[in-house]
């Protein structure tokens, strides 16, 4: 994650579309955030949800519902639980991953304390429990806590394989459909279910979504291997240091030679990193076009997201999504 | 918690008289527990839910359905659903607790790690999200998600509280509600609503739970400076060396001298422990009577849980539960 930087300028655009619904979605979250006996709660929120994020995930479903016609009030709802279930996902991300820094700050790990990123944590999945039943509409509830099954088991899924060779690009799948795109597609086919969109155009809003969570996440792996530190607010090489095996690795080890795989071996699986090693993993990538296969499978996810819109009613927002999953991939394209 | 141990007897009559239904809660606790992508969760919870847990929690709703005239089946779902919310607060406790031992056995924190302990409870919310929706019931859908939120929120509050001596027994009374009678008394009004009980007989129902559930936790205080380590599980003390603020504590410090005020402020608040401090807090909790006035309160929580079951229909099964008030507090009376 951590790649809402790159969809800045059409998300501009859709905010401005989406403004007064976005309000009432930030109303809404502050509300919810907050509670009477436990002060300890909306400081470790208001860190997070206030710092600076750019509400991507609400505001898919607020142009899904848009699109499909929906005059409200509960796509607010739904939009808010899809924030809650992000944010608390974060707090715990941060704490499974050690993080230190989120967003340009301290992680609420660091400034707090695990414990208090745990069980805010928890707090806020539980909020976002309550805000979806309140619509009492029982599609939506499946949806949403189907996702959030997939979200979990994506995660623990990528504990045990990030670091394990035997990754294919199939179960590397998984895992972002899990820890990224599960949510985008939950956010957007919510959108559609609430507004009461027939089941042809549902599908078409969940693989938007789909596609494009999953070309976010191809676009992240790549930038990591590649991006300015400036843009990304990541330096290059974190996901090598951090031995995670992302799209670009994968390709690479699929095609290595046996000398390779004990290099790739050596420093994902085993851990022993030494100086050097990160130039050489950029070689590897360079050698057997690793970098430009994983662009090209972005490329291809943002084309399924674009053709699904195809199958959606004409709309200003939809072709604001449209110039979305353009944007997404352009830094690599 | 930790207190299942106290009522196995009532409980052993319960478990035989819903015997049947209990193995169809265990039967969709397997099946929903396991993943099909990520072996880590059945292999975590399997450790866990097998451990030997009592099943109270699941029992008490099949118990309030029954009692209700309710022949089924979605007490089932809201049963399993009420054990899932209970392991995953298990499991993320121990996180946060930093523990090592449960129900005489090592901890998932321990036998795996703290990222698989935080994920796997989180997949195991989820489950419990998307079990407790299966039956389509909006009203049991809105007591079990307020009551995980109430959960969240004692949990949080107790992080602060526990190591404040300002925490009095108003506070103490929350975060017991929170971490424990929350659950309990959703299970038993969850019970009455399935079985469409009205609503002074699910009033009766939540009152009996949260009657029940602060009851257990007083006792639990009280054996944890007074208990046998054979029949708790639990050494004495455990408590004051993790420099918690329970009741019969909270009790001691509101008669306190001054002295005495400094006694626990250092070891409490501070942590700063030495040679002879517990034998010294249990003199202190002799002195001021503490462990008499918890064990009163525990008393008449017990008492308060049986009369609430005069308001429900007479069966065989109300007369079980009220023996379990009776039992819950025979160990200290």
């Amino acid at each position: 994650m951590g790649v809402q930087e790159s969809v800045q300028k059409p998300l501009d655009r859709l905010s401005e579309a989406l403004n007064a619904e976005m309000e009432a979605v930030n109303a809404l979250i502050r509300d919810r955030m907050s509670s009477e006996h436990a002060p300890r709660i909306p400081e470790v929120t208001a860190h997070l949800i206030e710092a600076g994020g750019k509400r991507l995930r609400p505001m898919l479903t607020l142009a899904a519902a848009r699109i499909m016609g929906y005059a409200g009030p509960f796509h607010i709802h739904l939009a808010a639980t899809v924030e809650f279930i992000h944010t608390a996902t974060l707090l715990h991300d941060d704490v499974v991953d050690e993080s230190r820094q989120r967003r340009g700050r301290p992680t609420a790990n660091l400034l707090w304390d695990n414990k208090s990123s745990v069980l805010v944590g928890d707090y806020l999945f539980a909020r976002s429990f309550q805000l979806m039943v309140e619509p009492a509409n029982l599609r939506t509830l499946e949806i949403l806590s189907n996702a959030a099954a997939t979200i979990a088991e994506g995660e623990v899924l990528q504990l045990t394989a990030a670091q394990d060779l035997r990754t294919d690009e199939g179960v590397y799948l998984k895992v972002v459909r899990g820890k990224t795109a599960a949510l985008f597609s939950a956010a957007t086919e919510v959108g559609g279910v609430i507004a009461g969109a027939g089941p042809d155009q549902v599908r078409a809003l969940f693989d938007y979504g789909d596609a494009l969570g999953i070309a976010f996440q191809i676009v992240d792996d790549l930038l990591d291997y590649g991006g300015a530190t400036e843009t990304t607010g990541k330096n290059v090489g974190d996901d090598f240091r951090e031995r995670k095996l992302t799209l670009p690795v994968i390709k690479a080890v699929a095609r290595a030679t046996p000398e390779e795989r004990a290099f790739w071996s050596r420093t994902i699986e085993t851990g022993d990193q030494q100086n050097g090693d990160l130039d050489h993993a950029l070689f590897l990538l360079a050698r057997h076009g690793a970098m430009e296969a994983a662009r090209a499978d972005a490329l291809r996810w943002s084309a399924t997201a674009k053709a699904a819109l195809a199958r959606l009613p004409a709309h200003p927002i939809r072709d604001m999504l449209s110039d979305m999953a353009d944007f997404v991939v352009s830094r690599v394209a």
